[in-house]
């Protein structure tokens, strides 16, 4: 058996995957309908001014404000109607003095007017309008372009889009949106013991656990999860494994990272590429590996489901959404810890936590306990530095 | 023209919403694969213990603890090695006194071995093992149901899929999950100047944003939008859209709750059904409409993108998390104003913000400005009996 050579400080782990990982260089172009939370590989400029036209923001009657200058509560000015306007209509007559047009919200302003009177202001007859509020010049007016000019950058490369991004690239007449591809994310599971959810377990097997957890990770970092199966423990078999694998952005494999004698894995990513590390100062999580083979980083995650889920978050996250060109945001909240944890120095410890009013509560249950995190909220870390965290004090848990 | 009523107070008319969304009855049975962020009808129970049996936790030797009890780091015991235990593989050796089974982590336990001695902390000769480290009864050893016990409750109904959810389910077997369907919400634009983004614009016309922000804000609080597209601004017209519209869990309408004299919506909802409210004192968002026809609530959004789209995190968000049976929860962060901000007293107003160095910095625009709103991180509500927020108070910033 070969042990763990000596473990590297998480932070320099980190650097190290998010050195490898390549912000992506493939693009398409998707139907806003389908662009939610994309991410734009373009900017976008206008090229139309938004609104088109001067329009009436308010139902009401366009006029010279002028006409309404001396109107008042108990001294109308009175005005005559000679045209009425949907939302859609275009305009026939200029409005001149003592005039005004009809006007709904959204419908162009006519010619001469400046100013639109709500109709909450005014009282009609047949075919005129009592004014009973002076209108100021531009009032209740959309002028063409305020909300976006011709010409001008609604989003820049690198924004997410969000219902009012889409909203944006709609308004200037865009149906469709250039933005990055999804990272493909090969997923290999190692462990002749593992068998895929839905079968029937012989004696010393177990279900597959970490396909599930781990795809479901690639997509919440924005990636594309491609699952290519369990993988015979045999030298040949990892070889054509990675091989396929290394048709996407990234590959990542969970098993054979401990130092079992049949961790061939260590062997295929040194003679196919290098290996980069190969243990990490963390717990849960420490037998993990990076390597890289063609270009391409290769993850492997332990085995173990809590372990290889809390590296998906810890690792793999990160990795993704730099390749993504996502922001590395993550959300985090400070709160005090509802009770005192101990860890060894010298490592980095992760402690699931569920927050119950307020306080991170732990949830902690054992190593390879899949229910620990499916109880938990988030996580925070204990620092390699530091020996206890008393109840009280405030830690920061990054929500799942 | 018809003027507004009095105008509802804005907690009056979430209440009305809410009390009108009624959660999803109908469930659907989805692959672990596509359940991510589903919400759980059925309970789930274990019906298998995780682990399946007592196994090893580490790489090593299963053993007696006792014939350990006195080794130590410059007096080992030695025991003989009579077999070889991979992961998936079964032991066909009870573990006599004196004798050791070599174990992989995962692997199961060997009867008659009570615990495992790490690799790390024993030296390998031909047939037998040097112990440097006495090893306690169970150490090392994943005990048989110590994650999940065979029965228990792995997850309740209501409960929302993370990835560490979904790889509680592929622990104890199961290959899909039981979840409440996505409400359907239908969707329908109104307004004669309306055209589809992709088109071209003739005079008069501007082009279509709510489809795509409602469509884009209804994914984004689990719900699938069903594109209706564009009414024209006539009953009959109006009528055969809400029968359409009235198939889905829900239906929303952007346009025509103003008070101008084509906003025939008011007439169809009141011959159809029941008219529930008009108006709300919240700006942007004040000309809303709330109504219920078959037993469906039928929600009206103003035309103006911008207080459509702010109504749809105000209004429609809730009802549809309520309806999906997604908690209520929204993502709020309080932090101080970066400027102050007069609001008139009686209505509330809503106002979008930037978050920058730690501060909500308004992103208003104007009124029908959708960059007001693609440019801002998330809103805030100044509530009606308050007329100025200074610089500096701490808001409630709820984030898009």
């Amino acid at each position: 058996m070969r042990p763990l050579k000596a473990l590297l400080p998480l932070d320099e782990a980190l650097t190290m995957c998010l050195d490898l990982a390549a912000p992506i260089d493939r693009r398409e172009t998707v139907p806003l309908g389908d662009a939610l939370h994309r991410v734009m590989a373009d900017e976008a400029r206008a090229t139309v001014d938004v609104p088109p036209a001067d329009r009436a923001a308010m139902d009401g009657y366009a006029v010279l404000a002028g006409d309404t200058a001396r109107a008042g509560k108990t001294s109308p000015v009175t005005l005559a109607v000679q045209e009425k306007l949907h939302a859609g209509d275009v305009p026939t007559k200029r409005v001149a003095k003592g005039r005004c047009t009809q006007i709904a919200t959204g419908a162009p302003l006519p010619r001469g007017a400046d100013a639109v009177v709500m109709v909450e202001d005014t009282e009609r007859t047949k075919d005129a309008v009592r004014v009973y509020r002076p209108a100021r010049p531009r009032e209740n007016v959309s002028a063409r372009g305020s909300d976006i000019r011709k010409g001008a950058r609604i989003l820049a490369p690198g924004e997410v889009l969000t219902p009012a991004k889409l909203g944006a690239l709609a308004a200037v007449g865009r149906d469709s949106a250039s933005v990055w591809a999804r990272p493909r994310v090969a997923l290999l599971v190692t462990g002749d013991e593992v068998v895929p959810p839905g079968a029937d377990l012989g004696p010393g097997q177990v279900y597959d656990i970490n396909s599930v957890t781990m795809a479901a990770a690639v997509r919440e970092s924005g990636g594309e999860p491609v699952l290519l199966g369990r993988v015979p423990d045999r030298l040949d078999a990892l070889r054509d494994a990675l091989t396929a694998g290394l048709g996407e952005d990234l590959v990542v494999f969970s098993g054979g990272s401990s130092v079992g004698e049949r961790d061939l894995i260590l062997d295929v990513l040194q003679s196919m590429g290098d290996l980069l590390f190969h243990g990490i100062a963390i717990k849960p999580g420490r037998p993990t590996i990076l390597g890289r083979v063609q270009g391409k980083p290769v993850l492997g995650m332990p085995g173990n489901p809590t372990s290889c889920l809390s590296n998906c978050y810890i690792l793999l996250a990160p990795m993704l959404r730099r390749i993504a060109r996502l922001p590395a945001a993550a959300r985090v909240l400070e709160v005090p810890l509802a009770s005192r944890i101990t860890s060894p120095l010298g490592r980095v410890e992760v402690h699931t936590v569920r927050l119950v009013d307020g306080r991170a509560t732990p949830a902690f249950k054992e190593s390879g306990a899949i229910t620990s995190m499916a109880d938990a909220d988030g996580y925070f870390e204990i620092p390699a530095n530091v020996g206890v965290v008393e109840a009280g004090e405030r830690v920061r848990v990054t929500l799942f």
